[in-house]
């Protein structure tokens, strides 16, 4: 998508890969909304690294990375010996992996990766191929994506307030996202409409990431407090609500995903507001049986009794002044807090799941399940 | 209720009147949870700015307050002059209404000073009489608090875990609270429960007032994202509900409280959790016809855009220290937000009110409305 730096507009991807200098491109995400950067990872444990330090996050994003820094640590390696690359390619492979063990998309893309270099007859070949899948993966991510956007940009017309929750965008994905994905498509095609950003307590994903994506294209929004979205909805000012998901049951059609996300979906049904869920087909899951054997992360209490945010001083004299980033205490501090990561909403709250394939009623996904990518 | 302060725990209201020096003693509200500090306001003028400045706050509260500097501001008045007297009770009077032009209970407070003043024949005799009612305002506030806990305590369990919304605690009324007085009461009858504190953003007065009213009675409680009720009620964590009320429609059950509440109030209706709202007959109003004439206010969009805490670091060698107070931008720089500070709950979503006269449907207030308080 879009990125406008010093009045200009130019397009950007979250992770893109510089061949002549083997590195890896991120967007160092830590730092958004309040500054852009672009980093260089030079080799593959540095790539591991901006994983595990969330430099970079979001299920497509990090598989794109892993990627390629597959291709970066094999095309480190200088000699022919093809049982040493093969050793040296283990090593890359278990340090990507171990950056974020429980995380799947970089397990799968890797897999991809490395099943194209058996091609390969050299280590040269094999090289030159890990680069080429690793920007096909890339490229995959962002045609999904679209397509995404293709399905569901039909459900936004003109004149609609839309709300979204946490942040499925394009930083979570190689470029467009999955919740975002109809909002850029709806643009593209002329249709003017309203987000409203859920700030998405306590990671304020929705207020830092989201809010600065929807800012860069150009489309209208605002940020609301979790608490506010039923006022909105009971006033008649919500007309559709888009997520996106962790991991979407392919057997229920039951959606994890970021904490929060439940109540507006209770919400939504009780005011007969459209509720869709905006999905690659990577996140289903097509082995579990119930929602309630989705593991649910409890988190660090910090998250809940603080927040994070650059000081901000205000002076009739000297206006607005931006100072270091910093956690502030917010709460008691002789208070604890609870902090389950994600919810899991069941199918009956969902009016329909947009997928690469097309747009599926939650409990349809199992009987399309071959078109869905279903593997036995 | 108690505060400990070094080691020592003493009974302390939120407002009381120091006869000797003619002060107004106020916690200073703002200081909390981070600082304890009371406050002791010289003359009227120094009640009214503590009023106006959010030093204290809550319908009871400065209901009180407003007594207090009433008595306070006749007690000033040197001389014996009574046309002169007069013409300075107005003053006063004027004074400390114009410090929170909007709120009802300062004005509820003041009339039943003035009222009782009539009876004296002398400056002296008003300025006495002037104290006295203050002071059984105040009392009043107490006792119909420790009402609503008697009642409200009957639905508290060993073993339960109760959801709070905000701050409807003693800081809002001058001991005791509306929401936490069955908490209070059932722990003095010897139960034992956990309750959940939403952290209530944007302005967070269950992270910080509530939980730090909990941690002072040493009630078992923790705070949670807005976001986490829905799913702590899927898992069968919460049995009971318990909030405040800004104002209760006496005709029709609809409860105006803090953005939040009406979609706690939709989840426990899903999860066949009882919800129940505490509040004094003073929040009863009897005119307004439909919760749709309820104007609701839309505060500043610096509230939802970031938060005020005091700035932490931690470092492995020093351990946690503790900067200054400070707010800081969350959100992104270029994002505005939209900021609803109430919502309305309907009278269906509400099990009962809780109020000093007892336990009543929403629906049946009106039938039961001179017992409740109302005069034609």
């Amino acid at each position: 998508m879009n990125v406008t730096l010093r009045g200009e507009t130019r397009p950007c991807r979250t992770v893109t890969f510089d061949t002549q200098r083997n590195a890896v491109l991120l967007i160092e995400q830590r730092l958004l909304p309040h500054e852009f950067k672009i980093i260089a990872t030079r080799n593959f444990r540095e790539t591991a690294s901006a994983i595990r330090d969330m430099i970079v996050r979001g299920a497509g994003a990090i598989g794109a990375t892993a990627a390629y820094g597959l291709a970066q640590g094999a095309r480190q390696f200088r000699g022919r010996d093809l049982e040493k690359f093969s050793a040296h390619v283990e090593t890359v492979y278990q340090t990507l992996q171990a950056a974020r063990p429980t995380a799947v998309d970089p397990v799968n893309a890797m897999q991809a990766v490395r099943e194209a270099m058996i091609g390969g007859e050299t280590v040269e070949e094999q090289q030159s191929l890990a680069q080429a899948a690793a920007e096909e993966f890339a490229s995959d991510d962002v045609r999904h994506c679209e397509e995404i956007g293709r399905h569901g940009a039909k459900l936004i017309r003109n004149g609609m307030s839309v709300l979204t929750h946490c942040n499925a965008g394009w930083l979570a994905f190689v470029d467009v996202g999955s919740a975002t994905a109809p909002m850029y498509a709806a643009q593209a095609a002329g249709k003017k409409f309203h987000v409203f950003c859920d700030e998405t307590r306590p990671r304020s994903q929705g207020a830092t990431l989201t809010a600065w994506e929807l800012a860069q294209q150009g489309i209208s929004h605002q940020i609301i407090a979790d608490n506010a979205a039923g006022h909105l909805m009971q006033r008649g000012e919500i007309d559709l609500v888009i997520v996106g998901s962790d991991r979407t049951l392919g057997r229920t059609g039951e959606v994890a995903n970021k904490i929060g996300t439940y109540t507006k979906a209770v919400l939504a049904k009780r005011h007969r507001i459209p509720f869709y869920v905006a999905i690659p087909l990577s996140t289903i899951d097509w082995n579990l049986k119930s929602g309630s054997q989705i593991p649910i992360e409890e988190r660090h209490e910090h998250e809940v009794l603080g927040a994070w945010g650059v000081v901000q001083t205000r002076n009739s004299k000297l206006g607005t002044r931006i100072g270091p980033r910093a956690y502030v205490r917010v709460a008691n501090p002789t208070s604890g807090a609870r902090n389950p990561g994600f919810d899991v909403t069941p199918a009956e709250l969902i009016t329909g799941i947009i997928t690469p394939a097309g747009i599926f009623k939650p409990a349809a996904l199992w009987r399309h399940r071959r078109e869905l990518g279903f593997v036995v």
